[in-house]
């Protein structure tokens, strides 16, 4: 296995999931965790030391409000470590407050933040980042993203065949 | 010793400095650590296990921009954790940041958080919470709040007495 | 009795009530009422002068938009206040109208805030502000994060068992 | 003296002493006072009360951060409350915590708002309320209305004479 | 009639009639209209300053995103102009965009701004104004601020009597 | 053909098929595509170099959270660009992300920019720019302005006859 | 002459000089005056609607806070408008207020906006808008932003020679 | 080489430097380019595949406003792309702009975001990603990592020794 994904709450798991089906996709073992950074701290520490002796690449860690899971996790690793902020409607903000608790790191201890709620994103660049040292991984990222162009096209295609007008009802938009 | 502060570095200091003092005035003795959150984590942590171990009531913790160092100090302690969010010109985001990463705490684990750059505030409040279970410091902090008043008082006598232009001049503000 | 719970309106008290069910599983007694900053301001005076001679250890406070009523009880008492800012969907401002209101107090007066909507939170930090004065509630904080704790690792654990998707249809989450 | 200029810090005069000075162009008596929401709550509730007794017909209240002292004036009188919100470059938020500490009232108990900083909008204003009843007031008004019209009607002839650049080397804006 | 109430679109009627009704209620005559700012301006002016000639006292003005009715309106009299900022779900910005909008008014032509979607305020402060100058009125505005204190007392009372959980269950709150 | 009207998914389509139209209904030509500046960023530039050559006037692009669609367009044609922030629920920040990678271009690479989701105000201010060049099509947008005030002016006249209460019952509004 | 530059007051003169200044490169022609929405209203209203007729091609607004200027000429020509929200460091809000008061216009009445301060993209975008029509000046905005993709290659090569140390100290910038 | 530095303007070059400079500290080597995506978008495209052909591990892209260059970088390549979001005081908004323009990015194309002008942690992430799949650069980021750790302590023991006060003035902190 090569990325390690956590969530301090099993509510994050429905957007979480995301990251760790779309590293199947790209070829890259993942395994999920729910382990939290102000409940949990000690096993927090204890996973990502023993995951980077075991040889893995990068951790994601998706967090809301005052995310902190991320940068714990940094503090304890050498490894590249992606954050994803996650909104919580009960808490108001916006997503802004997980948004500014993950990525408005102090110099010395980054944290590889994407955009609110973008777990998906946070499973592509962990692919990208094991794809910068392993030519296999980086073709499936090439492919991935041939076919993310393809998909495009071939809307637009269609979008020009139909008009807007008909498209929109024959995809149940309006 | 009652209530320790901590903040991630020294360049915290000239704001977090009020705490210490108004503790001093308020007869509440306090020591003050730079100790971070991301860098030296396992430091944190002990300090926090030895202080409270030892007797301690309150801590407060003062950190900038993703803000974590008041939850993971509360991560590991049932004592009353005191979050001052710092504001850094540099980083941006007029402070918000380090008030949203220590305010938006998840259930289990809150920080007590004052205003942004609100140090004196926090050693009031943990003077405060101190006073809550000890009469002589609770009437200590009913002696400083009898003391602003009375320096609001006698500026508005003054006021009066000088009209606003005079007392202006009088004050050096234009 | 030792925590008043205040809050402006009675539509403020499906939040409000986490705070005082919280308190009740800390072991600490705790007493609610509706009363406004606002609209009836002497008897909210009235009630923090003779809860603080009563020997009342802390107030929690919790309301929405200009968030006044923590700070005008702050003004009334030298025991610590824990203020509650409520978001208001009708208002606007995603809750951080509440926050600022709440949070932003002027040197003197601190509020202790937790985060938007954080009622339960604001009910733990008033038993760890009792409990830094208090064996038996700081021993009941204690066991209160154990047992949080003790949660995570079961739900990280049977996620380890079911594997992520199956965990997501058995807790219907998909 | 018809009415009453209140702030909760003689720091805020150099921004409010200008709501007093356009109601003294505008032919309207005020008075200027030091009085704090936190620090002289009950100093506060008795100068109003004492002034809506005496027919004063309008305050203006100026604060910044968790800005109460117009909603608490506002709780304690039946007259117009006007709401001057301050900023405070060392609490950070750029002014919105006083701005929404000012305005976002609950229903019952309005604060007529003006913008950040905006004291002599709150003086005109105060004059225009009172103006809604009394001509002479109303008629220095609109005289000072028309004499802003015609400064600006007069820089613009100035400046289509001079053209821009000379406007602006003249003016010594570069 | 003393008050008109003009809003730039019949959209936001179920939101401003809030303003209306409370007139009704405080003994002050209101009329509604709708008239916009930016589709057609030159009935704007011109019903202000038929109104003004007319004798009314105030106007209140409701409008969402770049807000600009109240301003508008305000430029064309020398009445006391209420703005109520509006929030538009599909605009996004959470209010703000209608609040700045509204408040941050340069000097010489304020608007006096009330809460997002804080129509209701509006009508009050509406009857403040004219209460200044009519006795009348501000005892029917003396009358429902009481009204309003007997209300929240009530409500403490029952809750009292009834704990809290009970009153939850007892108004369908839970 | 004169406009080109782009978009990054198929998913925005809902809202962006409001500036098609508006430009059918003010007599200006446009077409509709799915093009995005992330997934296909060749077929955007060769679509805006093809379109220039082929003499359409203006660009009209529509694109949510990090919205690089416009500016992308702009940096390959000198032709002006109409940029529309569209707002997405699932990433939080209120539409506010859209509306700053939008607007905030660097010198010398204007975007002009409309209101979140503004895209029926993007078709008519296409129509204005063409129509600053053409005397039928700005015939027409003073038309469809005048139509505009129209319908404002009959409501309020039906809102004068049946008053606002029955005016809401009416429409169905309350 | 073709562009009329308008704003509130001279001060904003300073930052939208630059729109003169980039029209006159251009070979596009160009006034400037000093009209305020909210002083001289009629002004306003006269001059766009004696420059439409005159042939004008486009208006640019530049205004602060509540800035209703860019609204108010839109609401009275079927012309392109452009709008230039200014920042002022007094009122706060960091220019967002002029942000959302210039570009959150309703469906009608589109206002084309800038960046904040944005002046020069305001004239770069009153050009294509001109040039979409006129293929001189097109030309000349084509010419414009080739000169700047030469002194941007330009500056990377010194700094490839130079390095990137050198560059600074060379430059003056460490 | 294996990391390449881009920015869209020499003014750039004071804060993007830091990520220069850790970069050597980490013995990974660089090269800095000024590469406009908005001002010379086919060079960027032509050096990041370039780049990537010639083996090249990461892009760290700096960019202030709406900040595209990394989301045009991340367009054209597998590599992990690195974005740093600069603060324009002139362009206010904070840094939010740049922020929400650097992060925000749709599904398939992520950006590695740091904080607002986080350049030094843009080299350390850097390292980080390529120390994932060589042992030298992971042992070099731990040994940065053990040092910052260091210093920290050596800080905190001087501040116990010295006591706060003395500490300050020691150095020169007041």
């Amino acid at each position: 296995m090569f990325v390690g994904i956590l969530m301090g709450s099993d509510s994050d798991l429905p957007v979480m999931k995301d990251a760790a089906e779309v590293l199947e996709q790209l070829g890259v073992a993942s395994e999920v965790h729910t382990l939290s950074a102000h409940r949990t701290p000690e096993s927090v520490v204890e996973y990502v030391q023993k995951s980077e002796a075991a040889g893995y690449k990068v951790f994601i860690c998706g967090a809301g409000g005052a995310a902190h899971l991320a940068g714990v996790v940094a503090a304890h690793t050498a490894l590249p470590v992606i954050g994803v902020p996650l909104m919580s409607a009960k808490m108001g903000a916006a997503g802004l407050d997980a948004l500014f608790a993950t990525v408005q790191m102090p110099p010395g201890i980054p944290v590889a933040t994407v955009g609110i709620n973008g777990a998906k994103n946070a499973g592509i660049l962990a692919a990208q980042i094991i794809g910068a040292g392993d030519e296999t991984i980086r073709k499936n990222v090439i492919a991935y993203k041939e076919k993310m162009a393809k998909d495009i096209v071939a809307k637009d295609e269609k979008l020009q065949e139909m008009g807007f007008k008909k498209y929109l009802e024959d995809a149940g938009l309006i």
